[in-house]
């Protein structure tokens, strides 16, 4: 297992880049240079996500930042994907109003941590300034300690990771200011006034400033203050503003594709297909038996040999209490093998280890059970009530956001597994 | 029924705006103004799709235009999206001479009309120029005639709609140039050498240029004559060429979001959500008897109530011969009602002539079963027979596009097979 910090979904309060040694099932984070941690090169940091959009380019009624992918608002894989960096220290998200309920009730039913909300103002400029204000230790009702580096990042892009984070606040803390830009996809022109092409401009020559950026506290907070009315009403560029009133050229630093905004319906079919993706990378197969010529190992090296995209591990029962956490650190899909005799009571703790963890409150979690039979010596009726046992329980754990499904296998045919297994990932 | 002509995925060689009364599906299109046609206004119009391009953004080594979505390569979706409006008389593709042949036979296999085939060059501009020497008389090899409009689309734009090649036509005629434009989704800024902000761009003075342009034939012709190689190389916008040697101001004609390119991986999996959401917007339940109590009619009117969402229609199997292939034009899911008795001579004929239409070759067509049995007076042997057989059909039907799934319904137990028909529909 060589799982990196890009490699697998973050966890609410799972640091990426934590003390190493400390418990965490990832290796020491690639961003630590020389041992020492991201934070202590950093100072303190601190991140704003202005999340008062009404998405009214989606098309549909539920702003974007609140629609569903796989049954989870949007925002959640936003909030998780920031506050898995453990060296940011507040995200502070503002939201209208109408919508600060909603929010609270997020917040605590996905788990997240370091969140603090503030009231979002009417335009994107005077949202995130609410937001700065809730940091900024001037304010009378500030809760939180002033930051050396603050982010700004969109509630709409769930895709970020830590390197691209690292390296805006890294950019910040030399230059005051910086940002993540992407090229052009499509060339930009300039209209004229009664609808015709000025000009077009040299896509070469421009890029697409995209979020995360990041500045120094007091740099961003001065610009917003002296901000005018028509810059924080009509205005879209933070960048811009503390280029006008700071002085400071932000530092551009090209972010990957991940990078991208969820604006159209389009983009939230994506963003779910990428999620799915990302979930179905790993199989465990989990077995009741240690016997190395069992029907379980040989269904593992089956499937590793066929699907060769994905990452196939194992465990064996026995050791379900303590090897089976890590396991679903990693993994999203189980295969569950009962070889000896269809053991409920172990299929029960499986269950119970995955409903107890937040794997299915996060993301959809995918188990097959495989019972085993020779099918020549078992009566149909026994068939089948391994199956309606099967359906009852699919029933009972799908409200839980667990997908199971059976398979009934004739002992000798290993062959045919993998074309039932296959079958039975169709969610992927 | 009222399909209109961005309401379904088109069928190539099936004409949206074609001649009223000419046996079309659909009602004459809304596009027509005063009972003339489009064609008659718009003087001959033909397309030039430069799809030479190499993928490299796109992050996998086919190039995007030839990735598949739903099994089917993406640009035989552009393909069908612009012949099947009847008023754009030739389609040149312009790919390099190693897709050439694979090209060939995307347009065999998915039976595309009226393309020709022309060789890319070495940028986008040589691309499209090429595509238009294929279309001037004045060159030695022309096989084409000369149209008075030309349209120049990408390859990796599949929902452009009839509405849009309209507009942008059209306003070529007046103004010698048009193309689609787009709200900016980030606002673009221009670095300066040493990577840190130039200055940004206001959002609202500026456009993403989008796909489809038009240009009377002469003017962009003339253009690419005049341009020199550094144009050619370099450039990335063919309105720009229009002004800069022929002095047209193009047109800018606002655009719909579905004119979004596909460009990074995400994209694919958006586009292929999107094609399933297209493709399941109906479901036709058809029915082995008239009988307006029978349980297909309650199915039918339940599903109405319960997916309200989608469209519901019926027909009966005895005019499954003629009315079948009605639905046929517009409908990719099928739910097949066996009150009777389970019929396999008239599932055979509804599959038979499922296969025999283009449909399957499309997209993929599902299919639901629904065997009807009273449960109190039929053995478990029959009922698992009928599963057995269905499966063995599933299996057959499968190689050929078909998803057939089956359903044994106790006949009583009509609010049941709701649940049931959810549950078989987990593909869209």
């Amino acid at each position: 297992m060589e799982p990196g910090p890009c490699s697998r979904p973050a966890e609410p309060g799972h640091c990426v880049s934590g003390p190493a040694g400390a418990g965490s099932a990832f290796p020491e984070s690639p961003l630590s240079v020389a041992g020492a941690e991201p934070g202590d090169r950093l100072g303190t940091v601190a991140a704003v996500l202005p999340a008062g959009g009404c998405g009214e380019r989606m098309g549909v009624r539920t702003p974007k930042q609140f629609c569903r992918v796989l049954e989870r608002p949007l925002i959640s894989y936003t909030l998780q994907a920031m506050e898995r960096v453990c060296w940011i220290k507040d995200i502070v998200v503002t939201v209208t109003g109408e919508n600060m309920e909603a929010m609270r009730s997020i917040i605590q039913r996905y788990g997240h941590k370091r969140i603090s909300l503030a009231e979002a103002g009417a335009t994107r400029h005077r949202s995130i300034f609410n937001g700065l204000k809730a940091l900024a230790e001037d304010q009378p009702d500030c809760k939180l300690t002033k930051p050396e580096v603050v982010i700004i990042h969109d509630a709409v892009r769930p895709f970020v990771e830590e390197d691209i984070l690292l390296r805006v606040v890294l950019a910040a803390k030399e230059h005051g200011a910086a940002g993540a830009i992407r090229p052009l996809v499509s060339t930009v022109i300039s209209p004229s006034a009664d609808g015709h092409l000025d000009h077009s401009l040299d896509r070469a020559k421009h890029r697409a400033s995209e979020m995360p950026q990041a500045f120094l506290f007091d740099v961003i907070y001065e610009a917003y203050q002296q901000s005018s009315d028509f810059d924080l009403e009509f205005g879209t560029e933070c960048l811009q503003l503390a280029l006008k009133y700071c002085h400071r050229k932000a530092k551009l630093v090209e972010g990957p594709p991940a990078l991208w905004k969820v604006t159209y319906k389009q983009d939230l079919c994506a963003a779910e297909a990428m999620i799915k993706e990302k979930i179905s990378q790993e199989i465990c197969v989990v077995m009741n038996t240690k016997d190395e010529e069992s029907v379980g190992h040989l269904l593992e090296e089956a499937l590793r040999k066929e699907l060769n995209c994905m990452k196939i591990t194992s465990t064996v029962m026995d050791h379900i209490g303590g090897d089976i956490r890590n396991f679903i650190e990693q993994c999203y899909s189980f295969i569950c093998v009962n070889v000896v005799s269809p053991d409920s009571q172990e299929t029960r703790k499986l269950l119970r280890i995955l409903e107890e963890s937040s794997l299915p409150l996060l993301y959809p979690v995918v188990v097959v059970l495989v019972h085993c039979f020779d099918f020549t010596s078992v009566l149909l009726a026994q068939k089948m009530e391994s199956l309606v046992w099967i359906r009852g329980l699919a029933k009972e754990v799908k409200e839980r956001n667990i997908l199971l499904s059976g398979l009934l296998l004739n002992y000798s045919q290993v062959c045919t597994v993998l074309t039932f297994t296959k079958c039975m990932f169709p969610y992927f």
